[in-house]
């Protein structure tokens, strides 16, 4: 199965390098590859991007400068726009897993453009793309920090692309789960043992404790292992207090 | 209908007051307000989380400092541990939405426990938890941000809040949920008892031992008063050894 593209990240008229490498290390995290920044405001390259980078350029992002987001888009054929703002503009909005099914779908070479600390996108900015993403912030508390804004997106990239990431049930290899019959062995052991120890008093109400101990215990879809486990428990708790108590004797 | 409660954040051992501030900026973008700061390397209230807050303590996220994660979870009813890492632990591995499904199917105050800058949650702290939360990230530069780590699953939680009622309550009418305290009370007097029995040898293997019990019976999502009805049975055993003995040397 061919992997989709990569999208390019794109940020527009960036100001601080630490956001310039805070935007490497995110996109990175989620296999993101290709950073562009047009017009950064303190230049590139920039060391102040290096620490908080934590190492990503040298572990694969390469970073472009371009004297404007015009020419940083330049060969790119769908372009989203990343904007906390509605824009009256006809355009389609979606969320991030919606804007990554439209630059999936693309045949060409795609990218996401991020506005910058200060004002975000510009209306012109916004123009050149065929897409809006919004996420759906709180609209009393809407803005993110730059890279914040950049490993949503990548994250949503990362679990378009690795469905692997879905439900899996259990941490898979960590044992068998255990048969009815290892389940019912478990619950005799253990209710013969309450049995001798006297528990199960008043006689009448034995049967719904019994069965309200069973449904505590199936619910948690025990393995073979803890299965034996528990059962260690059981016989050490059982017969151990009688060694304890010798001890104490000695 | 009803809005599933909000989670809370818990954040393990967390290093840097930036990264806390950051966090704060980052749940109230997506409208979660209750951060709580387990045993925090530099105190609390701390003045470098401030800048980086953007405003977001005054705006509405409350930070509460904990001595422990034990003591931070003690009230909540479901945890996720959020983490890169894959476990051998018997638990639900999903990703951000999926986490968020479990979350909101509960009827208890739930959270999502956060790990430290330098080592991610210990095996200790995802015993406590009911599920693993883990994104889909670039195994060769899985290490995210602290900050950037809690946006991901809040951008996820913003993203499900607009679909509106899409889920309910499923354990409803079972009875309460155990409060993490109730549970967390109910593994120290098991493991009491097993101890004084005799159970735990050879001695260095009893962390693991520990961990492998406290999740199999956190699967099993116990109702307060199973834990309760468990107790009785751990007591009955401890003591009604003792009991029988007598009897029988009547």
């Amino acid at each position: 199965m061919n992997r989709p593209r990569q999208p390019v990240i794109i940020l527009a008229e960036p100001q601080l390098g630490e956001n310039i490498g805070s935007t490497a290390r995110a996109m990175l995290n989620f296999g993101l590859t290709e950073l562009r920044i047009a017009a950064p405001r303190d230049g590139w390259p920039n060391p102040a991007a290096e620490p908080l980078a934590a190492g990503a350029f040298e572990a694969g992002v390469t970073v472009t400068a371009f004297d404007s987001v015009e020419d940083a888009v330049a060969d790119l054929g769908f372009l989203v726009a990343a904007t906390a703002r509605p824009r009256e503009m006809e355009k389609p909005v979606t969320n991030a897993s919606g804007a990554i099914e439209l630059l999936t779908a693309q045949t060409t070479q795609v990218g996401v453009v991020f506005g910058n600390e200060a004002q975000g996108l510009s209306n012109n900015h916004i123009a050149l793309c065929d897409a809006i993403m919004t996420y759906p912030v709180n609209p009393g508390f809407a803005s993110l920090n730059l890279a914040q804004a950049v490993i949503v997106f990548a994250a949503a990239w990362g679990d378009a692309q690795g469905r692997e990431g879905r439900f899996e049930g259990k941490n898979a290899g960590v044992g068998d789960p255990a048969s009815r019959e290892e389940l019912i062995g478990m619950f005799e052991h253990f209710e013969d043992e309450l049995e001798r120890a006297g528990y199960f008093h008043p006689p009448d109400k034995t049967p719904l404790m019994m069965r309200n101990l069973r449904t505590a215990f199936i619910r948690g879809q025990w393995t073979s292992q803890e299965v034996r486990t528990f059962r260690g428990t059981i016989k050490a708790l059982a017969l151990g207090r009688g060694k304890a108590r010798i001890k104490r004797e000695d």
